[in-house]
């Protein structure tokens, strides 16, 4: 039998108990689950941190994971909870965009809506869907019950794209999708949108050059990301407290 | 053969190296265990936080989970090092009343003192119990060794409860037990304490109202929480530094 | 078959997917990896706070694990990525010291620099070898390949050693290793360096005395800590944040 790894990511915390419980909840259900954490702390009720950090690291994973995304600011209200089957992975959470980007490039085949008795927890409380609704969809998954028998077929309702940077010939407004722990900033910028990795720039007043690792940046640099963006970087240290800037701001950079 | 988790909850954080420790004497005990964070970084050194969030979880998990529970301040005094058998369950950690509020009400069995020289790890450093006493145990407990071949039977010193709230018709003094990573605070309210949910509140000169969901909170709002308590909560904001409270904190609520 | 243990010691924080993501690209090679967190967010970019980490945790762990530690400043620069064989362990890591001290002590056999193409991620960005080289190398070591498979021979250039106090009648000249979460600072004093634990110190014009144990502190002082090193500790407080001092700090202790 195929071992379905579940991977957790949400924005409860380490201090906290809410993942734990869901991974009593998910080994109640099947004692024999392989969970890990994703991102057990992911920024506090943002859909494009944990869109983003989602999309960044599914396809590291093997086929058939599990990913169990509860960052969820709308758990309560009619907002769907979901399970998303796509090519090689299944998605479970709420239909609010943090699974969107990731589900969409890996290729959507089917959706559900969780309403089944036999899957939610009795006596949900309304607060902690994670606990009463998602862990045990995945653990169900995990086991081998069909996406299908989770609930009732359903539409994606908030179908989240990242936003495009507007570029012209002098400057490019950006946005920050991510602030990683190191204060790396990573912006909506990909490899076609830079086709001379030799232009200089100025972002706040700041020169910035492209150099091709952190250790090579002296001050501000941009550097081609692991996830496949550029990012904002100091060598050892913070480009977001350098720059003031933080997930979801928009910046000006000047070509020079 | 049952295969028993262990779910650590501590006050260690993942800035270090405790927790992680105190797996690898697991592992090198019992290589088949299945070990899982319940809460790695609780807050330091609060009995009721950590009492709290393991009463608040326990349920949730299978069948003979062991608890190992290391918020340890009293660690090297004569504190006693404890194996608690429930109904359902297993604790492992001191006597200083963490265990208390779950183990009482799943049903206590039996207590032992954790004193075999079979189990403490030679070179007992007197600093870090979870990893020469705790940890241990809680191993040789998941290989199924038999609770009083740990030590020898003992009574339980600190037999922790939660607070309970003062209630009047005009005011209710209740206690917070936990703030959670979202900045919600745990008041020692029950559904049995608040018989109309339609009355509203004054809690610092801030009008309050009872709401089902986090989402439907305008304002400062109270909301029935997860863990079985009322919560004060702010819609994705932090209720905890609007009304500049904390754990253990004792509040006035003003009934209107 | 021996199931090796793969632990995880990195500076990603739990906020990032870099150790999730890590820990996909490890049962995607090996889906029967058992995986578990070391350390998760070491202090960004310092060599002596992995290397101690790692120094005064590896021991506990069962034979055959493998360390698998990415703090790693130096990433895209001409730094070696090893896999080191000791006689208990292998350990798996950029050659920038952080295994250093750990992989000395417990013996060291063999040396090998990763480098070889069916080990090594395709599409390797240069910014993120936790991913794209050391997960990878440690995946397959625990599904049993031979050390030299992964690569070539070769030899450690940076051997990172803990600095050694300076002693003499009157004071000590001593070096913080480690302030771990609690406050307590680790210094680089042995038993050996201190052979009358009856003697009294002044730091920072602050009296100390050793203690057994931190419940036993009345303001500041020292207690011989679990990793084999002296501490300075308050009871229930931040000796570190006392002291206004941390990692890599010198400190004078005046003994009277």
């Amino acid at each position: 039998m195929v071992k379905r790894v579940i991977a957790l990511l949400t924005d409860f915390g380490v201090e906290e108990h809410y993942n734990g419980v869901m991974k009593g909840v998910i080994l109640k259900i099947n004692r024999n689950a392989l969970i890990l954490d994703l991102v057990a702390s992911a920024k506090s009720f943002s859909i494009m941190d944990a869109a983003f950090q989602l999309w960044a690291s599914y396809k590291y994973f093997p086929y058939e994971t599990i990913f169990l995304v509860v960052v969820d600011p709308g758990v309560g209200t009619d907002r769907q909870p979901l399970v998303i089957k796509t090519k090689n992975y299944f998605f479970v959470g709420p239909d609010n965009g943090v699974l969107y980007p990731a589900a969409y490039e890996d290729g959507i085949e089917s959706v559900v809506k969780i309403t089944s008795e036999k899957v939610i927890l009795k006596n949900r409380n309304g607060t902690f869907d994670g606990r009463d609704v998602f862990a045990p969809a995945a653990a169900y998954l995990s086991k081998g019950m069909p996406i299908e028998a989770l609930g009732q077929y359903t539409e994606i309702k908030e179908k989240y794209v990242f936003p495009e940077p507007i570029i012209n010939k002098y400057s490019i407004k950006a946005t920050v999708l991510h602030v990683d722990k190191f204060g790396d900033v990573v912006l909506n910028l990909k490899k076609e949108h830079i086709n001379d990795t030799s232009k200089k720039f100025i972002i706040k007043d700041k020169n910035v050059q492209i150099k091709a690792t952190f250790a090579e940046c002296v001050g501000l640099c941009m550097v081609f990301g692991s996830s496949g963006f550029y990012e904002l970087a100091l060598n050892q240290g913070s480009a977001s407290d350098l720059l003031k800037i933080k997930t979801g701001d928009e910046i000006e950079i000047e070509i020079v």
